[in-house]
C-alpha cells in the first residue's frame, strides 16, 4: 500500500528547490517550515488512509452514465466531500475567497500524493484550480462574486472545455457557437468531447468553462471566447436555480483512470430547464480573447498534468520496491559469495537487473520530481516578486512548463512500466495494481498538450525568451552545482561531476544549435530535433537537481548513492539525444520516404 | 484494419536472412520461393479476413470460467476450427505424423501475421508447437502414436505446465509431485499457474506437459522430470475415455490478452473420474531429467514469444500509420511552405515529431523482424545441416534466441505506446483499438524467462559458446554489411555506414569486456550491464539487418530511407549503453544504498 513519501517531498521542497530559502526571506507571507511540514504530513495521511484504500474498486467499477447522470465509483463522492472539507481544495485558492493562498509548489507537492494514492480520483479537483485562476484574473467582479467563494471551497467543481471532434492540439478549428443575448449573456451550442469530470455525483453545482465562438468573430484562434456556463443557473441568493441546457451525452471507455468520467458534453440542444434553447453563459474576460484566458491557467494545469505522472512513477516505485524485498527466487551473486547463508533463496531486490530496475524507477522518479516542484516554485516566485525579479521567475517557469509536463509524464509510463516487470507475471495480474498504475499513467503524455507539442513549445517559444537569456541563466545555475559536486572530492559521488559536466556541456552545444536555427528560421531543423532536446534537456536537470540533494545532506549516503546512479547510468543517454538534436532535418526529410 | 505486410515479411525472409538461398541450396528439401510466397499469402488472407475481425471482440468479452469449463469469445472456438483445418497447425510438425516440416523461420513468419491480427487468439495454438517439440524429441514410441498425430493436426491441443507460486524464473522450488504407479504410470498432485490456454472450448482433449518431481528425486532442478498428462484419458482405440484428474481451478484478470485463458491448473484433488486421486500422467524421457527435455524446446518458444511481440509491433504501427495519414491538425512547416495549399490543415504525419515516432515505430519492428526470423533461420539450418556447420548454425541460433526473445518484446511494448501516443487522445479510448494492443504486448517481456533472464543467458551462457567464437563470428558477419553499405558510396544511405561502424566497434569493445570479465570470474560486473549489453547488440543487429535489406534492392528507396534512419536515429543509444556495460557492477552496487 502506498506510504506517502513526505520526508523526501519535504526535502525536495526545501532543500533541492529552494523553498525553504523563500520562507526564510519572508516571500510567503506567514508561512513557515513547520507549517508546510504539517500540510504536507496530514496531506500524506489523508492520501494514505482515505484515497489509496479506494483506488483499486474505483477502476474496477469505474464511472458509469445513466439517463445523463454520472455516477462515479462507490465512496469517491463521500471520499471528495471529506477531502474538501479537510480544507485541501482551498489550499492555493485566494484569500479574499477563503482560501489559503499556500504556493503552487506546495499545492504540486500535496497533489503528488493524491495522485500516488489514485490518479482517477485526484485529476477532478485540478480542474477546479483551472477554473478558480481563470476566474479570478479575467472574471467580473459578478462572476466572482456567485462561484469562486464555492469554487475555492469545492462545493462546487469546475471544468474544462476546450476540445472538440475537429479541434484538439489546433484551437483553431473550434465551432461551439455563442450567441449573444441583449441582457449581456450568451447562449451557446455544440459539443465538447474528452471533458474530464464534465458530470459527476460530487457536488450540487459544475461550472464549465468552455471555449467558444461568436458570429462574428474573426477565424482562427483569435475569435475563441471564454464563457462560464454553469450545470444549474445560480439564483440572486446564491441557491440553485433551472438546469442549464447543457449535459453529458456519453463517457469514455478508456485504458485507465476508470473512475474518472470523461465526458461528450452537450450544448444547447434544447434540453434544460431555461425555456428557450441554448446553454445560457457569462463571457470571461473580453471577447475573442479567450485563448489568452486559458494561456493564464496554461502554465499550472501543464505542471499538474506533470505532477500525475510523478505520483503513479512514485506509487509504482514503492509497489516494486516491497514487491522485490518480499519476492523470492534464485540465488544472487551476492548470496553465493556469504556461505552462512547457504540454504537460502534471493530476495529478487538482489539480482543485479532487479536493482537496476528499482534504481532507475527512482532516480527518474526523484529526477521528475524536483523539476514539477522547481517549476512550481518558479510560478510563485514569479508573483510574489515584481519588477526585474518577477520577470525573471515568470520567464523561469514558462521555460520549465514544458519540462514539468513531458518529462514526469514520460517518467510515470516508464516507471510504471518497470514496475510491471519488476512484479514478473504478477505484475500482468491486475488485483497486483502494477498494471493499473501503466493503465492510469498512459494518458498523461496526451492530454493537456501532447508531450510532443511540449517539445515544441520548449524550443519554439521557450528558448528563445530574453534572446536566450533566460535557457542559459538556468543551464548556468546547473553547472555551479555540478562544480560543487566537483569541488566536494567526495568519493561517494563516484564520476558524477564529470558525467554532470559532460551532459551540461551537451545541453549547451545542444542549445545553441537550436538557437542558431531558430535565428536562421530554419524550423524544420529546429523541430526534428525538439523531442530528443527536451530529454536531453530533462535528464540533465533531473541529475543536477538529485546532485544537489546529495550535497544538501552530506550523511544521506542514500541520496548520494542515487545521484550517482543517476549522474552514471540515466546521463549515459544524454550524448546520444544531442547527436539527434544536432542532425536536424536532413535525415528526417529523407526518411519520409519510408512511410509512403 | 490490419493488412499483413506479405511482401516486407517475405523480402526479410529471402534477402535478408537468407532463406531464399538456403532454399537454392536445396537446404530444405522440395520448398520453393513459389511455397513460400504462396503460404505467405494465403496467410496473411487468413489473418485479415479471419482473425482480425474478431480481435476486439474477443479482448471485450474475455474468457470465462464455469464449473471448470473455460468459453474462449465468441467466435474463437469455430476460429481455431477453421484455422487447424486449414492446415495451420501443421506447418512445422514432423512429416510422419501428419505436418508439412516447413522451416521454423516460414513458421515465425506465418506466426508474426496470426499475432498481428490477435496476440490473444495467437498464443493458443504456439504452445502445441513446444508440446510436439519435446514429445517428438524425448517421447516414447507409445506416446507418440497416441498423441502426436492429433497434436500436429491440431485436433488436440498443448499446454506447458511449469510454474508455481514458489517456482518462476527459478524452477528449483518446484513442488508438484509425481509418484509411481506399478504399470509404469505415475500420478500428479499440485498446483500450475499461469497456464496459457490450460483449459479451454476449443478442442475434444488437452494434452498438459507437466513438470513434477518424484519423492525419490534429488533436491533443485535435477530432481525434476516431464510427463504427459491428457484431459481425457485415451482409449486403446484412440476414443476418450474417462475425464483424468487435472482441472481448471481459476483463471486470472490480467491487463490484455483478454480472450487467452490464464490457468490456475490443480492434479490430483481427487475431482476427476479415474477412480482414485492424482492425475495420470507418463513420463516423457527419462525421470529427473525433464529440464533437459523443456531445453529441446526452449530455443523454438522463445522465438515464438518474440514474435508476439513483432506481431503487435507491426500492427501498432499500421494502425498509427493509417491515422496519422487521415486525422488533420495544425499546419506543418511543410505545408507553411506550400502557398498553393493556403487554406488546407496538415495530416499530422506531416509534423516532424509524428513523423518521428512513426518512423521510430516502423525502424524497431523492421529490426525486430529481422533478428526474430535470423534466429529461426539459425535454427532451422542447425536441424539440416550436419557436423560443423550444424554445430556452427546451432550455436547461432542459441546466441540468437535471447536477442529474439527479448528485443522484439520490448520493442512490442515501446511501439505500442508510440502507437497510442500517435493516436492523441482517441488512443486512450479502448475502442480504437491501440490501448489494447500495449495492453496485450506488455505480458511478452515477462513470460517465457522475462528479459532480465535473457540478458542473463545473453551473457553468461552465449557469449562463452566456442570460447566466444560464435559471437565474433557473428559480428563479423555483421560488419561485412556495414562494409558493403560504405563501399556503395550511396548518398541514400546518408550516414550510414559511419553510424553501423561505430555501433559494431561499440558492440565488439563491450563483447570483449564481458568476455574478459566472464574468464575472470567478475560475475557481477559481468551481469550489472547485461540489460543494455542485450540492447546494445539487438539495436545494431537490427539496424545492420535493415541496411542489408537497403543494400539488396538498390530501386527501393523507402527501405534504404529506414535503413538510413535506424543508422542515424536508433543507434545514437548505442554509446550510452556501452558506457553502462563498460560501468560495471561498482555503481550499481554503490548505488544499492539508495534502496535501503
Amino acid at each position: 500500500m502506498y506510504k506517502a513519501p513526505v520526508e523526501e517531498i519535504g526535502f525536495a521542497l526545501n532543500k533541492v528547490v529552494g523553498l525553504e530559502d523563500a520562507l526564510a526571506r519572508g516571500l510567503h507571507g506567514e508561512l513557515t517550515p513547520d507549517l508546510v511540514d504539517a500540510i504536507l504530513i496530514e496531506a500524506g495521511k489523508f492520501a494514505e488512509d482515505e484515497i489509496a484504500p479506494l483506488a483499486e474498486t474505483g477502476d474496477r467499477e469505474g464511472a458509469r452514465l445513466e439517463d445523463g447522470a454520472v455516477t462515479t465509483p462507490k465512496g469517491w463522492a463521500g471520499l471528495y466531500t471529506r477531502w474538501r472539507e479537510a480544507g485541501w481544495n482551498a489550499l492555493t485558492g485566494p484569500e479574499a475567497h477563503g482560501g489559503q493562498g499556500l504556493p503552487t509548489a506546495l499545492s504540486a507537492a500535496v497533489t503528488e500524493m493524491w495522485n500516488s494514492a489514485s490518479m482517477g480520483f485526484a485529476i477532478g479537483p485540478t480542474l477546479t484550480i483551472g477554473a478558480v485562476d481563470a476566474l479570478e484574473t479575467h472574471g467580473s467582479q459578478a462572476l466572482k462574486s456567485i462561484y469562486l467563494d464555492k469554487l475555492v471551497s469545492g462545493e462546487w467543481m469546475g471544468t474544462m472545455n476546450l476540445t472538440e471532434p475537429g479541434a484538439g492540439s489546433d484551437l483553431s478549428g473550434l465551432r461551439t457557437r455563442a450567441e449573444r443575448r441583449e441582457d449581456g449573456t450568451y447562449r451557446l451550442f455544440g459539443q465538447k468531447i474528452f471533458i474530464t469530470y464534465g458530470e459527476h455525483d460530487w457536488t450540487g453545482n459544475i461550472v464549465h468553462l468552455v471555449l467558444a465562438r461568436l458570429p462574428d468573430a474573426p477565424a482562427g484562434v483569435k475569435g475563441i471566447s471564454l464563457f462560464l456556463v454553469p450545470k444549474f443557473l445560480v439564483k440572486d441568493d446564491g441557491s440553485l436555480g433551472a438546469r442549464n441546457d447543457v449535459k453529458c451525452h456519453s463517457i469514455e471507455h478508456k485504458m485507465g483512470i476508470h473512475g474518472s468520467p470523461t465526458c461528450t458534453m452537450i450544448y444547447g440542444d434544447g434540453t434544460g430547464e431555461t425555456g428557450e434553447a441554448g446553454a445560457v453563459g457569462w463571457l470571461i474576460g473580453e471577447e475573442n480573447r479567450g485563448l489568452a484566458c486559458m494561456f493564464t491557467m496554461m502554465n499550472s494545469a501543464r505542471l499538474y498534468v506533470g505532477i500525475q505522472g510523478l505520483g503513479v512513477a512514485e506509487a509504482a516505485f514503492q509497489k516494486a520496491l516491497d514487491y522485490a524485498r518480499e519476492r523470492r527466487q534464485g540465488r544472487s551473486t551476492l548470496l553465493a559469495k556469504t556461505p552462512e547463508r547457504a540454504g537460502e533463496v534471493s530476495a529478487i531486490i538482489e539480482h543485479p537487473d532487479v536493482a537496476r530496475m528499482l534504481l532507475t524507477m527512482k532516480a527518474l522518479t526523484g529526477a521528475a520530481r524536483a523539476i514539477a516542484y522547481a517549476c512550481g516554485h518558479a510560478i510563485d516566485l514569479g508573483r510574489v516578486h515584481e519588477g526585474e525579479e518577477a520577470r525573471r521567475w515568470s520567464e523561469r517557469a514558462s521555460l520549465l512548463t514544458p519540462l514539468a509536463k513531458a518529462f514526469p509524464t514520460d517518467v510515470g509510463v516508464e516507471v510504471a512500466s518497470l514496475g510491471i516487470q519488476v512484479h514478473g507475471g504478477m505484475g500482468y495480474i491486475e488485483e497486483t495494481g502494477a498494471a493499473r498504475l501503466l493503465r492510469d499513467a498512459r494518458i498523461a503524455p496526451i492530454y493537456e498538450g501532447t508531450n510532443g507539442i511540449q517539445a515544441i513549445d520548449l524550443v519554439m517559444r521557450k528558448l528563445p525568451l530574453s534572446d536566450g537569456g533566460a535557457v542559459s541563466a538556468y543551464i548556468e545555475e546547473l553547472s555551479a552545482v555540478a562544480e560543487e559536486v566537483r569541488a566536494s572530492n567526495s568519493p561517494a559521488f563516484g564520476a558524477s561531476a564529470e558525467a554532470l559536466a559532460e551532459a551540461l556541456a551537451d545541453l549547451r552545444e545542444a542549445t545553441g544549435v537550436l538557437l542558431d536555427r531558430l535565428r536562421g528560421k530554419e524550423t524544420d531543423a529546429a523541430l526534428a530535433g525538439a523531442t530528443a532536446y527536451l530529454r536531453l534537456f530533462s535528464l540533465t536537470a533531473g541529475a543536477v537537481y538529485l546532485a544537489k540533494g546529495g550535497l544538501a545532506e552530506p550523511a544521506r549516503e542514500d541520496r548520494i548513492a542515487l545521484a550517482r546512479f543517476a549522474a552514471e547510468n540515466l546521463l549515459t543517454e544524454v550524448t546520444g539525444l544531442k547527436r539527434q538534436v544536432l542532425a536536424g532535418a536532413a535525415g528526417l526529410d529523407a526518411a519520409r520516404r519510408a512511410l509512403n
